[in-house]
């Protein structure tokens, strides 16, 4: 297990590890199926979106922006074109909304990431659009504790390796804390990093891992994001 | 003037600097102005267009998706909702063509940064959509000659002086290069940097600045990327 005394840098994943993101997805979802309701039933629509999306990753990446281009394609298909100008301008009004929500962050995570602050060096490694995880950091009002935030394509052992190296931190010394297994667990234990996932009510598809590719790798899972502080400053 | 002695560091923007960019959203608005033809002049459509995308750069930021969702905005307005579901889709594949064209990489610019990577230490600071520029710095082959890429989502002054602060990069070091007077040029001589600028053929209107903002500011105008081995290597 970790040995807390040797951790001096943190690293936390964004969305669905510090503030809500899953949820706005799923409502906005909610709202184009409704959209929808007159071609299809909300099981096939819901079908349909994920896999527009799972074919567009290759050219749109992660992000609002790239789910609103799937949502709009899917709309097109599944009405066979007949869908109307005024629902597909509803359906960017979808996404300019959740540009603009408010920041949800979760119970715990401020006190937490103060109190951490004053003895750890913190840092933000996210994946998503540059332009809006940027936007969501500075709306969170949690940046102020962060010394260094990158925003990634994609999270990866490399990844990771690069960002380290960049940055002078020790594999050793540093943990990742995180809601994804594929993407902030398994790449950090492969480079002998300690890891601790905090899991999401509700977990995307696509960072879905099976129990097999657990095998072998030691992380820490914790149910709360408080926790952190007894298991890393053990005065609480 | 400069000392190219005293160079050490050189950053390159990307679009435009490196490779063709404008170039490809002109093509996909001119196939845009042809699609909209049966409702608009296409000065209209132009003007309408580029007035969407104003408004939404707070939204969407630099991009791809974004001007592409700005496309259909403005083919809903311009058609009073009348637009088809085809239609529509041909505009999202106007944007996956985008995202999967070759990347033109100007002529002498391979051989200019071979020469000065044996010399001096090189980076990309690019503005755009992350995801979108790490594709094409890869397709450009260019790569291995950078010790470092930053994508980030505006270039003011901060934004250099986090990146030189980071890098460990002394000011008086530093050399950047761009096509952008607004972007590339004045924030880095605000910040007592050198700055290199190569107009490129057509400039994006939202990256123009007025002459007189670039009163007191001192900067190097070059013609083209391989007067830069004369000007730093002097062996040419």
């Amino acid at each position: 297990m970790v040995d807390p005394r040797k951790i001096k840098f943190i690293a936390f994943d964004a969305d669905d590890t510090l503030w809500h993101n899953e949820s706005l997805f799923t409502l906005t979802q909610d709202k184009f199926k409704q959209l929808l309701l007159p071609y299809h039933t909300e099981e096939w629509i819901g079908q349909k979106l994920y896999e527009t999306e799972t074919r567009n990753i290759e050219h749109f990446g992660y992000g609002v922006k790239g789910f609103t281009l799937s949502m709009i394609e899917t709309a097109i298909e599944l009405s066979e074109g007949r869908i109307g100008g005024d629902e597909i301008a509803q359906i960017i009004g979808f996404s300019k909304e959740m540009l603009r929500s408010p920041v949800e962050v979760f119970d715990g995570v401020e006190e937490t990431i103060q109190r951490l602050s004053q003895t750890h060096r913190l840092l933000i490694i996210t994946k998503g659009d540059l332009f809006d995880q940027e936007s969501k950091i500075a709306r969170s009002g949690l940046d102020r504790y962060f010394s260094h935030v990158e925003v990634v394509a994609t999270k990866t052992a490399e990844t990771y390796e690069k960002i380290l190296s960049r940055q002078n931190i020790p594999r050793e010394n540093f943990m990742m804390v995180g809601n994804s297994l594929k993407s902030d667990v398994l790449p950090v234990t492969m480079l002998g990093g300690t890891a601790v996932h905090i899991p999401y009510a509700t977990t995307w598809a696509h960072e879905e891992v099976g129990a097999e590719e657990l095998d072998g790798h030691d992380f820490i899972r914790l149910e709360d994001i408080r926790d952190l502080t007894g298991l890393l400053v053990g005065d609480e």
